[in-house]
């Protein structure tokens, strides 16, 4: 702003250029500002909570809202003014800048209370709440004060209805890597929830409060305390998983507990426009939806399989086997990452196939991470076309989806995506790797950042362990992919695009 | 046939349906005897070897090649007649059929006179040679007899020849995967090597067979015995890699083998047209190809990078360090498996760069396996494509290779494959550790057997291993994944598509 504004004073020209990028950047800075403000509010809650418990912590909490505050306040008060346009280059910018700007921020609790942690953990912390991953770098929760709980379970929530507008309201527009089929003005039929915008964000923000309330009072009605419920509502319903001891969901050896956690898992990783329908009486839309059928019987089946194989080779009982695994299950491809046992134990097989389930994801349009149902829809789309043309080289097969055409852009978009998903994954492996982390780990550590799942497999970040003792830079490069995950990888690697920053 | 004969008295539509099963199966079934017949006397040459160095087995080759010889003469004297023409599913069929008939005869010599095999590891190991995999389930090959080295070597020779043609003839017609960009009409510029396709075959053979004349001078020059020489030249041509060690090139300990290993590798892997044209004076249009760029210079960046972190990290001279990386990078790019050391004891980094690097494969229209640099150019454009439609939503993006546009068939055939070939890696590494085996030995067995490789990763099937203690089902799956590698999956699972076998 100040360099600007001493380039101003030489020539016409370059207050062109300033004028440019001021008004490319000034709306973004103003919105950041907003939300900022928004994120030094939501610091009051675990002030508040520590001030209550007579913890002493709450100073950390109020130093943090204020500098957060303050900083928010600044960029809203310097940048306001004139109507707000967003267009598609600022879009990007600002998605990335605000989950970027509002982890860093988020960050300055840990910091400045948790004794002993680096900038990378509490930057990794924050930004592993905000993108509702669930990996820790926090050893020994039990013995955290209240308002760390609360303030760890406040970012996953936030996260996950921030990351549910995303979805609904800015990602289709912006064409990432097929989420331009939910654009609603494409759609022959009313795919439009409600008729504005503004209704939308309403709904779904009352949904989600629902679901939240719901799943707390079950969890309470389970044997949990109300303190405890009410944070793991936060984190079951935003698929996050952040828990209130080492034992994740495994503290209260209740299988009540596991069967609510079932159901509001599975809640949070289906369409929530989906929710809303069901609420206001089309129920059957849900049931009809191709993503929430996969996610369902897919869940459902191989957590059946895994049943009968644990029953088979470990001699576990059939009941109990079958909540372990659809737990288990459930937990990874929703992406929360909620554990109550070590499945490792299970056998080489489940570690292979807990691999390989951390990649997979909920449904477009929730809080869940992963490559997602809709995408595995398309590929399988695209492999049918693939085949139906090798047979018949001279056929059309022009390929649908819910009855409408689905484009080669849309086909290319997707594939695009998951190929650059995998790049992303082999990329970061091996620079774990080069840190000096074993196979299993950076693989593991790569696959479940990225999906944004929590656990990840091996004797160091397996459901049992903790991703504090990895070195910092690796710290750093999880953060990287929490963030680019949640992004869906287009949105934030545009930025990186010299193509972006020119004309 | 007598099921048919049967039938045909019965009615005149069963006498059509006959009729056209029969001029469905009986060219196929002509060629697959002719083939067979030139298996059976490809057999007689590890007899001769056999009877001239005295050894008792030439007895099991003289058989193999009668069973071989009887069953193919049977085939092409009963389906002979009429004019052949093969059309598209034909072609389908008679491929997968003839590198599974192919490697079952193959298989009897080894069945016959290896003491101690069962069926499961004859067939790997035959399939092993055949795809020019490398894989092995024979322990102590020094003390094997000459006529099983040579055997192996010729199983891989042949397989190497088998692929080329497969690749300059057949594929590019069927539409597999991206290799219709290699159809000769299709191009504006003369694409065609030579003006006759049987001209084309001669001189790839002529190639073929002279460049593993010079591969056996150089590496009895290096210090080789003229018959290990030979051996090794006709395994590092056809980038097969089957040795006559368990310490594979390792037994020789001498750089000058080594390097002429990674000249006679890369040789392997470089489009055979690209060497024709090369040898008749265009010279150029080799070093122009962007995939020989791509496979070259990856090699180059990637050895020179490795060197310098063995240098820093294990204390290696640079110029030995550079050596060894180039000659292990070279053997698993190339898809043909030679090792000198173990490099899993490089540490971690090494590990995981070994694990990826087995995917990647060589040219296009070469010997070697993996994904190939043609799919990752066009996975580049893909990409570019996508980012540039993110930035500028309404221009147009027609993405180009070699000056002409790659429409979106071609780009989302190639994806598909892709996706298809992670896909299989993902079902054979969930089968092979539900048979018991650890996540590195699963994945990485199914990675280098589908991308045609040879060594794994563990220390059961890593470079210093042998496939020999697998269960018998795991190497029936991982003999499935050779086939399906080699064959660029399409061409053989169409067939368990039903569509192909309706009308």
């Amino acid at each position: 702003m100040a360099l600007n504004a001493t380039l101003s004073q030489h020539s016409q020209s370059s207050t062109g250029r300033q004028n440019r990028a001021s008004s490319l950047t000034r709306p973004i800075f103003y919105l950041l500002g907003i939300l900022l403000c928004a994120e030094a509010v939501a610091m009051l809650v675990p002030a508040a909570v520590a001030w209550i418990a007579g913890d002493s912590d709450w100073r950390a909490f109020v130093a943090s809202g204020a500098i957060t505050g303050f900083s928010g306040g600044s960029l809203y008060l310097t940048c306001r003014g004139r109507p707000i346009v967003i267009r598609v280059k600022q879009a990007f910018l600002l998605t990335t800048a605000a989950w970027l700007t509002l982890g860093a921020f988020g960050a300055l609790p840990f910091l400045l209370h948790v004794p002993g942690l680096t900038v990378a953990d509490a930057f990794f912390e924050a930004t592993s709440g905000l993108t509702t991953t669930g990996s820790t770098i926090l050893l020994q929760l039990e013995e955290m004060t209240a308002g760390v709980l609360v303030w760890r379970a406040l970012l996953q929530w936030s996260g996950g209805i921030g990351i549910i507008m995303l979805a609904v309201a800015v990602l289709p527009y912006l064409g990432v890597a097929g989420m331009q089929l939910f654009r609603t003005d494409a759609s022959e039929r009313s795919e439009r929830v409600l008729p504005r915008p503004g209704q939308t964000a309403t709904a779904i923000v009352a949904v989600y409060v629902t679901a939240t309330v719901a799943c707390a009072t079950s969890y309470w009605l389970a044997g949990m305390t109300a303190f405890d419920a009410a944070l793991h509502a936060m984190t079951t319903v935003s698929t996050g998983g952040y828990a209130t001891s080492d034992a994740s969901l495994g503290q209260f050896a209740r299988r009540e507990v596991e069967w609510v956690a079932i159901f509001f898992m599975i809640l949070g990783a289906v369409p929530f426009v989906l929710l809303i329908r069901a609420i206001r009486g089309q129920t059957g839309s849900l049931f009809r939806e191709d993503q929430v059928r996969m996610l369902v019987f897919g869940i459902a089946l191989s957590g059946l399989g895994a049943a009968v194989w644990l029953n088979v080779n470990e001699g576990i009982p059939l009941a109990d086997a079958l909540r372990l695994t659809l737990f288990h299950i459930t937990s990874i491809v929703t992406t929360t990452g909620f554990v109550t046992s070590d499945y490792q134990f299970w056998g080489n097989a489940a570690v292979v196939a807990f691999f390989f389930l951390t990649l997979v994801g909920g449904c477009t349009g929730s809080t869940a991470g992963g490559i997602k149902m809709l995408r595995f829809r398309i590929v399988y789309v695209a492999l049918r076309m693939q085949f139906h043309r090798l047979i018949f080289p001279h056929g059309m097969f022009p390929p649908t989806y819910r009855q409408r055409v689905v484009s080669d852009e849309i086909i290319s978009s997707v594939l695009a995506f998951l190929f650059l998903y995998l790049l992303t994954l082999v990329a970061a492996t091996i620079a774990l790797s080069l840190l000096g982390l074993d196979f299993v780990t950076s693989i593991s550590a790569a696959a479940t950042t990225l999906s944004n799942v929590g656990p990840g497999l091996g004797p160091i970040i397996g459901p049992g362990g903790n991703f504090a003792p990895l070195p910092d830079a690796a710290k750093w490069i999880l953060s990287a992919l929490m963030l680019l995950g949640r992004l869906e990888l287009f949105t934030a690697l545009v930025l990186l695009s010299p193509r972006f920053w020119r004309s």
